[in-house]
Parts: C-alpha cells; structure tokens; sequence
C-alpha cells in the first residue's frame, strides 16, 4: 500500500537540501545540492546518446569507484556543459570535488548533473560559489531544489509516498525536471530519486532499472534523446527498513510509483501541449514490439497535430502502425480513442467519430491499438499533443 | 548528357495522357490516365507499410500476372482506397478492368493507384464514369493529368529530360505528388516515369530501384510513410533505342535525374515548408549509417524547428547524431551549417553562429555532419522546415 505525502526529494528521513542562485542563469536559482546525511547506496541510469556530457561521464565514473555508495547530488541548471571536451571534463570534475570539499567525503561520492545550453564552457567559479552558499543553506525542505534544476519548465515537479511493505514502512522521494529534449537549445530530462530504505547498490540499482523502464522511459515528447539525461537514486537507510525479499516488490513499486508521478508531471508540462496521451498497443507478438509500435505512434507528427485538433483520425494510427517495423495484420487489427472503437475486423465505423471527438475534447487522451496479430504483447507510452506553440518556442529561441 | 525538356509524363514519343474530374473530389480534377502506345515494360516500388492499401495490392499482382508489361495506369486522388476491406480490393480491382475494357488490353495490363483520405469507400460508379471521359480525352498533353493526382499539393509537379546514350537519344518524363504524408488525412507520394527507351522489364525494375534509393527514397517530410506510396515506371521503346550494357548507365541516370527533380519538388511544396534542406553526413562506418544518421537528422523536431527559425544551432545537429544508433565519435566529430564549420576537434566555434545565421537566411539549406569515425560511408537525404504553418494545417484539418 501507498500514500502520498508532502517533501518530495526530503520526504524520506535522512536527506537534505538546498536550491540557490549562482549566475548561471540571467536569473532564478540555477544550482540545487542534495544530501544523505551517511553514506548511501546509489544507482544511476544515465542517456545512451553517444554524445555524452562530462557530467554523465564523471557520475558514471563515480558510481564505479565508489562501488555505488554516494553522499551528495549537485546539479546545475543553464548550462548542459556537452560538446565541452576536455575543459568540460574538468569542470565536471571540479564540481564534484568542490562539493565533496565542502561536505567532507570522498570525491568519487559526489554524483554531478547538469542541464542547459549544449556547446557553451561551464563557468566553474561561479558554480563554486554556488555550492559554498549551497552547502550552507542545507534544510529540510527540498522546494528550492526543485526549482533549481528547472530549465523552461513551466513550474517544479516533486513527488513522494510511504510505502508499506511488509518489513515495515519507509518514503520514496523525488524531483525530476524536463523531458527528452523537449527545450529550446536546452536539454535533458533529469531525475533524482531519494529513499530511506536500507537497501544494497546492486539491489537498488536492479529496482532503479525496473522503475525506469515503464515511466521514465515509457514517455516522449519529441522522440529525442539528450546528452545529458539522468535518473539518480539515492537509499540513505534511515527508516531502518530494509528492503529484503519480501519487501523488494513493494520498494519497486514505491520507486516506480514516484516515477510515473514525476514522469507524467514532464508530459503535462511540456512545450506548448494541452494534452496528456496514453498510447497503448496490444495483440503484438511481444511487450518489445507492442513498445515499439506504441512509441512510433506517439512520436508520429500526424498522430499528434491530429490529436491537438481534436480530429478522430484513426487512420493515421493504423498507417503509423503499419509502418512501425513489426508485425501488423490489416484484417484483424484494431483501433480505438477513449472507450470508441473506430476500426476493427477491416473495416471502420466512422458514424461513431462524433463520440472519439468527443474524448478528444479532453485533456487526458486514450489510444489503443490492436496489431491484430494475436499475440499477447502490450505496452503502453505516453505523450503530449503537439502545438503551433511548440514549434514557436523551439523555432523562435535565440532569435 | 541530358537536356530538360517540355512535356513531362508525355515527352517521351508513344504516351498519351488525360486528366478529368469525376466527382471524388468535391472539386477539381481527380482521375489521370496514362496509356502506352504498344505494350511497354513496367516496373513498380510500393510501400513497405504492412497496412497497405487496395490499389498497391492490385498494381503488384498484376505486375506479377502480366511478366511487367503494362498498356495504362489509371490513378484517382480523394480517396486513398486503404483500410477498405474486400470492398476496396474488388474496387480497385473493377478500377483495372474497366480501364483495360475501355482501351482493349488484358485487365493485368492496367496499373492502379490511389490518393486521399484513409478508410473511406471508393465510389466506383463515379471512377467508371471517369475512366469512360478520360480514354475519349487522351492527348499528347500530360498536363492535367499532372494536375488530377494531386490532392493538398500546392502545384503539379512534372519533369522530363533528353537522355544521350552510346546507344542512342531517348527520352525519361514523369509526374509526382505528395511527399511521404505530409497531407492532413490524405496520404500518398505517387510518381509516374515514362520512357521512350526498350528496356526489358528486370532491367527496367533494377534501374527503378537504384533511381528511387536515392531520389524518392531519400526525402522526408515528416517521417511518415503512407500506405499507398508507389512510384511506377514505363518503358515503351517508341525511341527505337534499346538499353544495352553501354546505354543502362545513361538510362539510369535519366531515370534518377527526372525522380530526383520531382522529389525535390515534392519537398519544397511540402505542407508549410519554406526551405529545403539538404543532409549530409559523412565520417561514417557505412553508407547505410550515414543514411540512418541523415534521416534521423531530417526527421528531428527539433533541427526542423531551428532550421524554420533560422537558429544555427549545432548542438542539436550533434546530439540527435549521437541518438541515431549509429557509430559516433564526440572527439572527431564536427558539424557545418552551409561552408561554416560550427564544432570541430571537440571544440565549437561559436563566433562563427552569424555566418551560419546567414546561410539560414536562404531558402536551400546545407547540412553536414562529420559522425567522427574515420569511416567513408556518405549519405544524403532532403528535407524541408518544420513551420507552425504544418501543425495548423494537420491540426485543423476536418474540424
């Protein structure tokens, strides 16, 4: 069982935090720091762009040495830092070891991440005194943190819940910012997830994956990837609950269930979308192929504009599925917007449009798509709608 | 050598062409018919969407059936005939034969295609009407017909040229509309070659596919893939002039020029474009990755966007390279906006953007990406700006 309570990234005991400005940004706060109060056990997931950012670099780095123990979590918001090479390298590194300074820990339990501008040099010195003016306003309240790590966000996104499991009760927390690379010149979806479970690094980092894989990485926006995309968990342990067998489905679940909250939360609040969409597939031969046949749906430039006009075009669905790389039979597939059926046994019902422009005319869209192909295979990935706004923000930034 | 020449699907000597309206469209020509003199050799490239539609399925069996030999193509645009079940088969079917009727050929000597709205039932009576009207219009003329396959297109799009071989002069002409889907609801890049060399029909359909690799199958409007793209080809041999081993490279070479001329018109017509961008990338491990990258690059939202802005904005070009699933080196990577090199050696160079901003200021675009591995795999792909201007015409369409 679960509840949500207030905190986000500090509502598990044991973390603080803090969200200050250092000048990165023309304004705002720009630099968020979040702490175990001992050492816990982290775990990241990281991009698989191949243009990777030195601060992906130097956390990945960091895990390794550390064998997945971390004190600290530094961000700074307004400069992606990628595309920076050796200098960025070392600016990367400097953060990381600055805060490690500051706090008295190893450098290598330092886990760094930015977002912003890609290609521009990371002024280290004002991120330096960022940390300093950070480490002192350490609290319990993770809001300025939050803020902190917003690039265009249009408002912070933080979520935390108790968890019942049956080796006793802890929180998961969390704070998240972007989504792919839904900015203007901007990058990165960033996530940060805090725990005070007692859990083992190899564990937590099996949880993490598993939590990722059907939120985080179950969500587009533009079908892109950045450079510097990052999911970090930290487990302080101070609820004294460990997360054994018996209580790892309920950990999963916690993780997961902060997840969706915040990944969700990026969907709602990307550029210039009015609508959050479920695009779920099924009678696919497999969950791989349903996902991929779900995910190209979601990413369809015709699916979307059809979607912001409120035009219950099932015909763009089923051409996006045909063209989707996996298997599809015409005959037996089928589509549905909310709970109308528009197509199915090959041919359409286009005397129901009026009731799926109906559902459309809301703001919480379901699409489903059978592949007709009688397997069992499902999946589901949500979306935004895509607006003239969009293309706006992201053709007009800079000019 | 090659000269462009007036006429279009008619320049070559044995076509005749007509384009009439019967009533599927609510105005406006909607049924082209194109006949061969005599008996010519016929090749055809369809859609590999799975969801493929009536008149694809048609088209192919009697390319099949006949050993690639075709007296006429009739084509509507409207009405896409896809998803239409038995029904749409037998029309498309009926489409075939009462064309072959009205012209006394075997029904397998008719090639079919269609354009428009998915999921709606073709009304044969009123094709049959058509084809009746167009087999009495027949003419040297191929402008109408240019003009009654198009459906949102802006304007027709026609080519021809004079092809010099060792073997002989000869002559390549062909219509197009369409790109990808780039239409609201409609569907549909068709394209028709004509030519007045002898060919053998296996020859003929190799020399289609290595035209089309490059030309049709290397533009991108909006990723999209239709369910009823064909591009078919007609040899009639009126010239006198066989293609032998020494006249196929000029042959093919016709054929490419002509494809390459009606894809890029195709490109710069698409919905709301206002440039026409060409992708390059380079430094790769293979073509076929090059051509991955391009692709990805033509088709991400967020280049298009800044492209439409007129923002030179490398990072964008790096990281979606880096996302493409191919094989990339940050280090030896680089990127140029027309003759500017932004990002070379791991380094940027920023003070370079207004150069660059200047060469976005026109309305041909040059891309390249060095993907940085040593490689000498090269590829190219076309495509145009992401406007606000396409979200509103695929938004708003039927509301």
């Amino acid at each position: 069982m679960m509840q949500p309570v207030p905190g986000g990234i500090t509502a598990p005991l044991g973390f603080r935090a803090a969200g200050v400005a250092c000048g990165i940004k023309a304004e705002g706060l720009d630099l968020a720091l979040l702490t175990s109060d001992g050492p816990a056990s982290a775990a990241g997931v990281f991009t698989t762009n191949r243009a990777v950012a030195a601060p992906v670099l130097v956390s990945r780095r960091h895990l390794d040495r550390s064998g997945g123990i971390a004190s600290a979590v530094v961000v700074n918001s307004g400069c992606a830092n990628a595309c920076t090479g050796a200098r960025g390298l070392a600016a990367a590194e400097r953060m990381g070891r600055d805060t490690a300074a500051a706090l008295g820990c190893a450098p290598e339990r330092v886990l760094v991440a930015s977002t912003g501008v890609i290609g521009v040099a990371l002024d280290i010195d004002r991120v330096a005194r960022g940390i300093t003016a950070a480490v002192r306003r350490l609290g319990p309240d993770g809001a300025d943190a939050a803020r902190a790590i917003m690039t265009t966000d249009r408002e912070p996104k933080s979520w935390a819940v108790d968890v019942e499991s049956p080796a006793g009760g802890f929180r998961v927390g969390g704070m998240a910012k972007g989504a792919g690379m839904i900015e203007p010149n901007l990058a990165t979806m960033l996530a940060f997830l805090t725990t005070d479970a007692r859990v083992a690094p190899a564990l937590l980092r099996r949880a993490l994956v598993e939590a990722v894989r059907d939120t985080f990485n179950a969500i587009t926006v533009d079908g892109e990837q950045s450079t510097n995309d990052s999911v970090l968990a930290l487990a302080g342990g101070a609820s004294g609950v460990d997360v054994d067998a018996s209580a790892y489905p309920a950990f999963v679940a916690g993780l997961a269930e902060v997840s969706r909250r915040l990944a969700l939360a990026i969907v709602r609040g990307a550029e210039g979308a009015t609508k959050v969409v479920t695009v779920r597939a099924g009678g696919a031969v497999s969950e791989a192929e349903a996902r991929q046949a779900a995910r190209a749906i979601a990413n369809s430039l015709l699916v979307k504009t059809a979607l912001h006009g409120g035009d219950p075009n099932w015909g763009r669905l089923i051409a996006v599925a045909g063209r989707a790389g996996v298997a599809f039979r015409l005959e037996s597939a089928a589509v549905r917007i909310g709970p109308v059926t528009l197509f199915s046994d090959g041919r359409p019902y286009d005397e129901r449009a009026p009731a799926a422009a109906d559902h459309l005319r809301g703001d919480a869209i379901e699409l489903f798509v059978d592949l007709g192909t009688g397997g069992e295979g499902e999946a589901v990935i949500w979306t935004c709608d895509l607006s003239a706004e969009y293309v706006r923000i992201n053709a007009e930034y800079r000019t």
